[in-house]
């Protein structure tokens, strides 16, 4: 199955940088949206095309000529803004299409996220653009800043203000949020290009991450989502930033169920599983934060560093405590100390004095309150350390002129510095030095927790590579109808897993016979059509390790099924698959959001009991899914393990890539393989349940 | 046994608030210790005691008389501070102690954190103090500032900006950290007393923690510990700040080993064990931080809220998207949102536009940037709807003059609100609004999931309750010397414990006998003095279905350890354990820092593949047993679980504080029962080493 293309995704040049804008509802009455809109643009903006004010009660609006209708104008724009009322929105949208528009603004809140009626009519906007062909942007949108062109399609009354462009593209659904990431210019990191989708009836924000993937300009994309209209799409513009090198940074809401709520009554969006999102995410290297501050000081992080690989970090201080400090949390943040080079090391021992720390971390100590040098001529030597990729850079307390000059040391430094330096200022006192370090660009991290968070996360990215496409295995069509479990391990069988030897036999006698050909112990599942919980219901025997035994289960499992009004017609007598191994599960699922998942976890009991499974969409190749094994919490289980050989993780992770094959190829609704015994010699899959997806679609109850 | 009391700390009143102060290295020349120590004392603190500069070699110091020696002094003084090189301070020390003085304030450096001299000389200060009475503070501590009343014994620049007291007691054991929590006064956040111990010669952090229980001044205690000179003592002071309702917050350096390391060049202090540092603190009901920034948010936060139990938040803002994350967020706490009552809901909706969301969270949208009254209104009707304990109130961007507005809503309604009120300040943008909710004391967060982990923890201390207190079930005394497998088990049946029924046997035969009476399929285990990994070296076989199998089992095991150079002259033969359980590990041993600890968690393989491990100091009764088995991690696995009955929780919980009564008695150094079979008829002790006190202290190697 082919990946999506870059082709599917519109060109969005004449949206954020337009030729012409027309503001339908243009307006002077203060504090209306109309009217914030028009100044933004007219006043606020360094916008040299046209502005149409729409207004049919006015000659002009603030000084600008007003047109009656967008009929009216000399002949199409780029952009037509409605600051309109929710009941004008259509009509305005069908003008706007008719007039050869090429996009359309939309503000105006009170649809799909009110809704049945809202809903509608985001589908007749839907229409409309398939229609004509004009894009709409909204509704239920906050607007658009193209900062590095000082273009505002916005009625925010802080637009203004939005003066500091840069490196970050940053990709929102509401407003609030989005306004916080770009008051971050405070701290000196600036946002180059702010859309905000709002209900997304037609433009999504994978069209946006698309854009922004071929906009020079923009080096990070932040994306703060609420939900996905189109996960196939979105995961389709990740894959075009990871093929440019572009990192994209994300914030999703809806990882709990309050979220999950709220999102839904906020934009009408799908949440989707958090947890699925999360694995496909890192499946897609997007690097995914928990929090605003992470997202906004996350995507500086890698506008200002890259994606070079970095390993070794030095933290250096003047306090031994705060050393310490950092070190630890550093440790446990999975982060690596860097050794420092003997040259380094010596040259610190000559400047510094007796009693400072010169490995790592360096503690220079109060020694740098009282030398003018020290701390220029220490940070030097060590940014210039071989091993050295990243000096964090603690500092504890403002101790006023004293601070203030090791903040220009740092500030002088870092331009020139081969190891990326990452102050940290933790006191909530602040001032010339960590003004300095803002103005600087070098915006401080306000924790050191913060600052390892979002270390870690740049130094994941910057050695995570995509998994290599393998071709999928060819596979062999499904039989029709229902798959009972005897024919879903056949199917298995066929697909080339391994499945326990068994036959399918009709009466006690025949069940003897297979037993006697397979080999004592073997296990009895009873087949019976829609029979679900086997083992609660009595239906699964194991261990039968003769034939009175078998023949004593044979009779136990058919009383037990009469008193739930089923007979014992059919039955699947298997080998007991005994010798070590560990019992996980497999699975295969649509998401409502991502389409084809596949699951991996520990299995049987261990899958409820401790929820240790992960997920990727569908298709991936080997390299995917041994990472997916490598990622469970349980992965040690899977051994080597205490003198013991390991499980076949080849033979698992083949495993994988064939439900992920099943799962691109669409015939299957639902699958789930538990428990699969991993062991030295394979994986055999001991319990399958297969739902056909065309079964899938009559709603019928699943296992 | 009885638990510590009060009686073993010292009344340090007199060193924090002294009558008189000696200053040893008193002295004029600018930038000294001495210098900025007599300035910080004699002009920047409001001190009305007594100032005795004590300088051989000069008549007066900054216009005080000078002294040439603590000898010369009118009479014995409360504090001596000692500003002298490090060859000078025994020798000083020894003058104090015999001119009768209370307390001396060590600040040099060049101590225990340099080497064995420095250790040495440390012994000889805390037998200086042992000896004469004197206790000493430090030596390598940045000294001590009693902010409430004014104080200063420090030589710190910016102590004289030190001017915000507050609820707040601060221990910490070095400078820059501590500093740093004090500059939270820029957020209005005030700390009284801040004492910092240094490398502990004699007084240690418990001493000043305990201090702080009985400062009515102080109503939390915020601890910054690099590790513990004596932690039974701490836990001492831990129990009595629980005992007078008085929270304690803790950041613990060393869960790393780069902290580990960091720590003991520092101040030579015992990092201990992260994981069972963790535990005691959550025993003792010690609120554990992770960053500093969180250890001055929580603090503040108890400072301003106490201990009231605290259940339902709700959120609230005007922004949809932020809601909706602060919402979601909130749900991935596991905290709980309120269900607002009709009364609230219906006074919402009466003042609130159409498409607000007036259930919780709440979002009054952009129309409140409108309106005057809006937001005042609903937050006074939140803040008394019945089922809100908490609203939690995110303000994402700064609006100008529309965010003042709402921040002294907040400001004006928090004091009278019996709901509690925490101001997220989300923007990097900080005008008017962020400070006047500074000025309210508000002290407002400044992200999302900092605010939320404070309230988690918040929650959590209102709810925690020591364990209750249960006498230890009596025990019976040890045999002497070595325990074989055999001898543990029955010293465990002795102890109450359930074992698998089994015999001592010395040949095949004896085997085969034993077998019969306790019925196949049984489990044979080489008795073998000082064989340890004995699955490993072939000295277990389990599953033995009949006499032939024992037989075999026998001549293999003799075989196996005849190759390894030991004889099978002993074996124990036991009941093969079946049916329903989980493998679960108890361990007791000792903690270098808090003595006897009992462990818990998942057994056999899992507890390597999985740490799946919690611990307890003991003694502890059956309400601190049942806490261990439900924070477990894997605590799902005991059930019940798909309709099976789970494991006998009283059973496994009597095994777990019959362990920590051994463990408080002494005379057992090291205890591993592993397996413990947990099922729904007990706890079983499968497998089990007991180290006795006395083999341990021989350094004999442990399985």
């Amino acid at each position: 199955m082919p990946l999506l293309t870059d082709a599917g995704f519109p060109d969005l040049s004449r949206l954020v940088s337009p030729r012409s804008v027309a503001i339908l509802g243009a307006s002077e009455r203060a504090g209306s949206v109309g009217r914030d809109t028009l100044v933004n643009l007219a006043e606020h903006s360094a916008f040299e095309g046209a502005i149409f004010p729409v207004n049919p009660g006015r000659e002009t609006v603030l000084g600008l000529r007003a047109y009656p209708a967008i009929a009216a104008l000399p002949g199409p724009v780029d952009v037509a803004v409605l600051c309109l009322p929710a009941a004008a929105v259509i009509p305005a949208l069908h003008e706007c299409a008719a007039a050869g528009t090429r996009f359309a603004v939309v503000f105006t809140s009170g649809f799909a996220e009110t809704g049945a009626e809202g809903r509608a009519a985001e589908a007749e906007m839907a229409a409309i653009a398939r229609r004509s062909g004009m894009r709409i942007y909204g509704p239920n949108s906050p607007g658009l800043s193209n900062i590095n062109r000082r273009l505002g399609l916005t009625f925010s009354p802080v637009f203004k203000d939005d003066r500091l462009g840069g490196g970050i593209g940053l990709v929102t659904q509401g407003g609030g949020l989005g306004r916080a990431f770009i008051q971050a210019s405070e701290r000196g990191i600036g946002t180059g290009l702010w859309c905000s989708t709002g209900n997304e009836a037609d433009l999504t924000m994978a069209d946006f991450v698309h854009h922004m993937v071929n906009d020079p300009d923009i080096a990070v994309i932040a994306l703060l989502a609420e939900g996905f209209r189109d996960g196939p799409r979105f995961l389709a513009a990740a894959r075009a930033a990871a093929r440019a090198g572009k990192p994209v940074v994300a914030l999703k809401v809806g990882k709990s169920d309050y979220g999950v709520a709220a999102t839904r009554s906020h934009t009408a969006a799908l949440a989707g599983s958090a947890a699925v999102t999360s694995a496909l995410f890192r499946q897609h290297g997007i690097v995914e934060v928990d929090d605003l501050d992470e997202l906004i000081d996350t995507a500086a992080l890698f506008a200002r560093a890259g994606l070079a690989p970095r390993r070794g970090i030095c933290v250096y201080s003047f306090s031994g405590g705060t050393a310490a400090l950092a070190a630890d949390m550093l440790g446990s943040a999975g982060l690596r100390l860097a050794d420092l080079a003997p040259g380094t090391r010596a040259g610190l021992g000559a400047l510094a004095p007796s009693y400072a720390a010169i490995s790592n971390p360096v503690d220079l100590t109060t020694e740098v309150f009282s030398s003018d040098t020290l701390n220029r001529d220490c940070l030097s030597l060590v940014a210039r350390d071989p091993g050295t990729d990243v000096i964090v850079l603690p500092v504890p307390a403002d101790y006023g002129p004293i601070t203030d000059r090791l903040a220009r040391d740092i500030a002088a430094l870092a331009p020139d510095s081969p190891a990326l330096m990452l102050p940290v200022w933790m006191s909530g006192h602040r001032a010339r030095g960590h003004a300095l370090l803002n103005e600087a660009g070098l915006a401080p991290f306000r924790s050191l927790g913060k600052a390892l968070t979002a270390l870690s996360r740049l130094i994941w990215r910057g050695n995570w590579r995509p998994g290599a496409e393998t071709a999928p295995p060819a596979l062999p069509g499904l039989p029709d109808g229902d798959l009972d479990e005897a024919t879903a391990k056949a199917v298995l069988a066929r697909l080339g897993l391994a499945v326990p030897e068994g036959r399918v036999v009709e009466d006690p006698g025949a069940a003897q016979e297979a037993a006697r050909a397979i080999g004592f112990p073997v296990v009895l599942k009873a087949l019976v059509p829609g029979l679900l919980h086997k083992t609660e219901a009595g239906a699964v025997a194991v261990g039968l390790a003769d034939a009175d035994a078998l023949e004593a289960a044979w009779q136990r499992m058919d009383a037990a099924l009469a008193a739930r009004g089923h007979a014992l017609l059919r039955a699947l007598v298997e080998r007991m698959e005994t010798g070590p191994g560990v019992e996980v599960m497999a699975g295969l699922h649509h998401d409502p959001v991502f389409g084809p998942v596949v699951s991996f976890g520990l299995g049987g009991v261990m899958v409820e009991a401790l929820g240790d499974v992960t997920h990727r969409a569908a298709p991936f190749g080997r390299d995917e899914a041994r990472a997916m094994i490598d990622e469970i919490r349980g992965r040690a289980l899977l051994g080597p393990l205490r003198g013991q050989p390991g499980a076949d993780l080849d033979a698992l992770a083949d495993l994988l890539v064939t439900l992920a094959a099943l799962g691109a190829r669409g015939d299957i609704a639902e699958m789930d393989l538990n428990p699969v015994r991993a062991g030295p010699g394979g994986a055999r899959v001991l319990d399958a349940v297969i739902l056909r997806a065309a079964t899938d679609s009559q709603g019928k109850e699943r296992p």
